[in-house]
Order: C-alpha cells, then sequence, then structure tokens
C-alpha cells in the first residue's frame, strides 16, 4: 500500500556541511511556503551526517593527496539515504562543495545508481538566476568565508564565458568578512540569535566597497551571512545562493506553494 | 556494500507537527553534542510532512467520529520512511501527540511493522526525569497552549498513581500564556528571532503564580516557551521536555558524544 507520503513529492537537503547550515536550509523551506496551518506545509526530509563527509576546503587544498577522502562519496551516501527514504529532488547545503572536484563526480554516482534524482546545484542555479532575471548584470562581488574564496568555486561558476566578472575585498577585506562570520566576540556563529552591530557594520562596510569598485550585484557565499544583511540597505541586487536553491526546489516540487516574494 | 553511513546510529525526530518544533529538535541535537568541528557532529535526519498528520488536539476534542483520521496514522508514515532511510532511534516533536489514543495505536504500528526501532515517548521520559532525578518533587506546574491544556495529555503522564500533583495556571492565565506563544504582536511564534518583554513577562508572572501554589517543577509544555523562559531565574526546576528527549536520544545512541549539563 502507497503510504500517505508517496503521493505527494518529497525534498530531501544534504546537509552537516556544516550542521547548521542544512538547519538553515529547512528553515528557508518552511518561510517560503504559503502555508496558513501546519498541514500546508510540504513533505522535505534533512539529512545531517557530517562525520562522513571530510572538510571540503582541506581537501580542494590537498592537491592530489590520494590520502584525503573526496567528500563527494559521503555526499552520495547521504543522497542515498534520502533515496531510500523517497526523496526525488535534493541540494547541497554547502558552498564549497559545489566545486568541481567534489560536485561532479557526487554527479556521476548519483546519476548511475540513483535514477530519478533531481540534484539542484546550488551555484548553477544562483548563475542561472542571475542571467535570466538581470541579464545586464555582469560585475559580480562575493563575500564568504576564507575557505570559499581560497577554493575558488565561485569562479567556476561566474566565469568570463558566461559574461560574469567576480570580484571580490582585497586580503584585508576578506579577513574582515571572516570575522564578521567567526569571530568569537561579534561573530554571526557566535552570535546568531542577536546578531552584533560590528558584524553588520564589517559586512556593510565590505559591501560598499565592493559596489564603488563597481558590482552590480553581491553574493553571500556563506549560509551565515543572510542573519548580518539586509538587502533593503542597498539599490544593487544581493544574492542569498540558498535562498534561491530553496525558491527552486519548492517551484519544481510544489509550484503552486511557492510565497510570492 | 555497507555505506558510511550505516556504521554509526542514525537518529530520525518525526517533525512537522509543527514544522518549527521539528527543527528545534534537531537544533537541540547539535546544541547537545560534543563537538568542535562538523564532523564530530552525529548522523541525524529530520522528516517533516505535515500534510499527512491531522491535528492532534482536533482529534482528541472530536469524540469518536469516524470521519476524523487518527494522526497515528501519518505519524507511522513518517517513523517508516526514517527505518527504511535506516533510522534506529526515534521521537515524535509534539506534545499533544503523546496522548494515549494518538501515541499508543502509533506505538503498535511501530512494534508490529518497524521491529528494532526505538521510541522515545517524550513526556513519559520527562515524567522519569523528575522521578528519578528530583523523587521529592510532586506538586509540577504547566505551562502550554489552550490546546494541550484541553487535551489533558501531561495529566496521562504527570498523574496521582505516579505520586504526580499537576496544577495548572488559572483559565485567565491560561489565556495569557497561550498570548505569550500566539499573539501577532507581541507572542513567541511571530517574534522567535527577537522575544518581546512582553511575552517574557507574562510568562514570567504565570511561572510565579503557579510556585506561590506550591509547584516545585514547572514544564514548558510548548516548543516555543523554552525561548522566552530563563530557567535560571527560579529557585524551581524548570522542564523543557524537548530537550530531556533530545538527550534521551543522544545518551542511548552516541552516549561519548552528550554535552554534559
Amino acid at each position: 500500500m502507497k503510504s500517505r507520503i508517496e503521493k505527494d513529492p518529497l525534498i530531501g537537503i544534504i546537509g552537516g556541511v556544516g550542521p547548521y547550515a542544512g538547519l538553515d536550509f529547512v528553515r528557508k523551506i518552511f518561510a517560503n511556503t504559503k502555508a496558513v496551518k501546519d498541514q500546508d506545509h510540504i513533505n522535505c526530509l534533512l539529512i545531517s551526517c557530517p562525520s562522513v563527509i571530510p572538510d571540503r576546503t582541506e581537501f580542494l587544498l590537498s592537491g592530489n593527496d590520494e590520502a584525503n577522502e573526496n567528500p563527494a562519496f559521503g555526499m552520495f551516501d547521504s543522497a542515498q539515504c534520502l533515496y531510500k527514504a523517497g526523496v526525488l529532488y535534493t541540494a547541497v547545503a554547502c558552498n564549497t562543495a559545489h566545486s568541481e572536484k567534489i560536485f561532479s563526480p557526487f554527479l556521476d554516482m548519483v546519476k548511475e545508481k540513483l535514477p530519478g534524482l533531481k540534484v539542484i546545484n546550488m551555484l548553477e542555479t544562483s548563475a542561472s538566476y542571475i542571467k535570466e532575471l538581470y541579464p545586464k548584470i555582469k560585475k559580480v562581488g562575493l563575500l564568504a568565508t576564507k575557505g570559499t574564496y581560497n577554493s575558488k568555486v565561485y569562479h567556476e561558476y561566474f566565469n568570463k564565458k558566461d559574461g560574469f566578472e567576480l570580484i571580490e575585498p582585497e586580503e584585508s577585506g576578506r579577513e574582515r568578512v571572516h570575522d564578521a562570520i567567526y569571530s568569537e566576540d561579534y561573530g554571526i556563529k557566535a552570535n546568531s540569535i542577536d546578531i552584533k552591530q560590528k558584524a553588520r557594520d564589517l559586512l556593510d562596510n565590505e559591501i560598499n566597497a565592493l559596489i564603488s569598485r563597481g558590482a552590480e550585484a553581491v553574493i553571500l557565499g556563506c549560509t551565515e551571512l543572510p542573519l548580518a544583511v539586509t538587502p533593503q540597505n542597498y539599490n544593487i541586487l544581493i544574492i542569498d545562493p540558498g535562498l534561491i536553491t530553496v525558491r527552486k526546489l519548492i517551484l519544481l516540487s510544489y509550484p503552486d506553494k511557492l510565497l510570492i516574494e
């Protein structure tokens, strides 16, 4: 007998990378669903098994050292676990995991072993979003952790071939963005319930510096950043890749349930 | 081949009832795990399929009307979905779902069809916690939504047979607790990121009223309440059943990972 759950599509989030980023993706699913009562919400699953997914930045920076296992394998195990439970649409809640060296073998394994599972690529979806809805935008600023900057993962998706020019803060600015996220005193991770003004100010300065260098859009390339940045404060496009990905997942699986922005 | 995930126990939370309560359970798992880096966190899954689980309070108050489906069936479907993914330990993130009329048929189905799945009963675990660690406590106050008060679900677990006397705020007090949770102006649900002082004050008054009537412990019988109540402000025991349940789940599955309080 078909269970009640199998009657509707099931979205699954591959989380754990890090754990709170996965949680934030699910929160975004709820917040972007047209729902008056509990029962209006859509079917979703979150898997958080971080012990099987090694650090993505470390892997990318380690070169071809065979001692370093590709995080793609643990991401695939997570996808397989969701697939067994009936998931049809998934995304990975980690920026750096989208680097070609990790995401491409992950997608190959999914295609071979989990037929029918649709994987939404967060960075590709964000690039397409800009190209389709804001075709005039070329110069795009990036706020991210040092790991994401070092991995150059955003350069793979926002490249010259597609007409993009990606700009980053200068080195001291990248340090300040990193501190706004990681400082144990005023950082977003340590104060996610009560964001400190200093974190907001640091990020505001870097966004304005990117704008003064000609940025026509700024990407919040770390799941913590949307908590401390108010897009309405800027007269350019501010991109939250997690939000765009979650909305794409809802649009594909429950088009009538997507909350109009 | 065994996947990397199957090597360790997998905890699954039955969420969706409501969606944010399920999310809060997972957040509590992360917050109660000894972890320095992402990879130290434990394996867990969240299922949120609220469309298959009818309103619990409505069902309980509807009498034996056969038109009302027992929420137990949708809870079982959720458990089955987690089971297929490999979950061994689970709990239901809803107070009212623990009423005997719902939880007992749910457990019967699990026992018959999902062998080996261990279900932690949130209310039973909370009652045992008090009995074992604070055996002198008899008079227990309850803060909850009107639905939970009306369902009398806490009376089933905190009863005279076990030496408990459960006390509730008087009717106007129950209204104020409900408002502290549901008011669109100052309620916790509408302001969960920035809890309003009025909600804190309303709950503080009701806790103190229960203490003045002799309560030796107060239960926060709604997942929103811990956000607005600071246990350290009171010289009696303040019980968060979700927290006790999550810690029990970790203790059973990853005893070495439980963060010491």
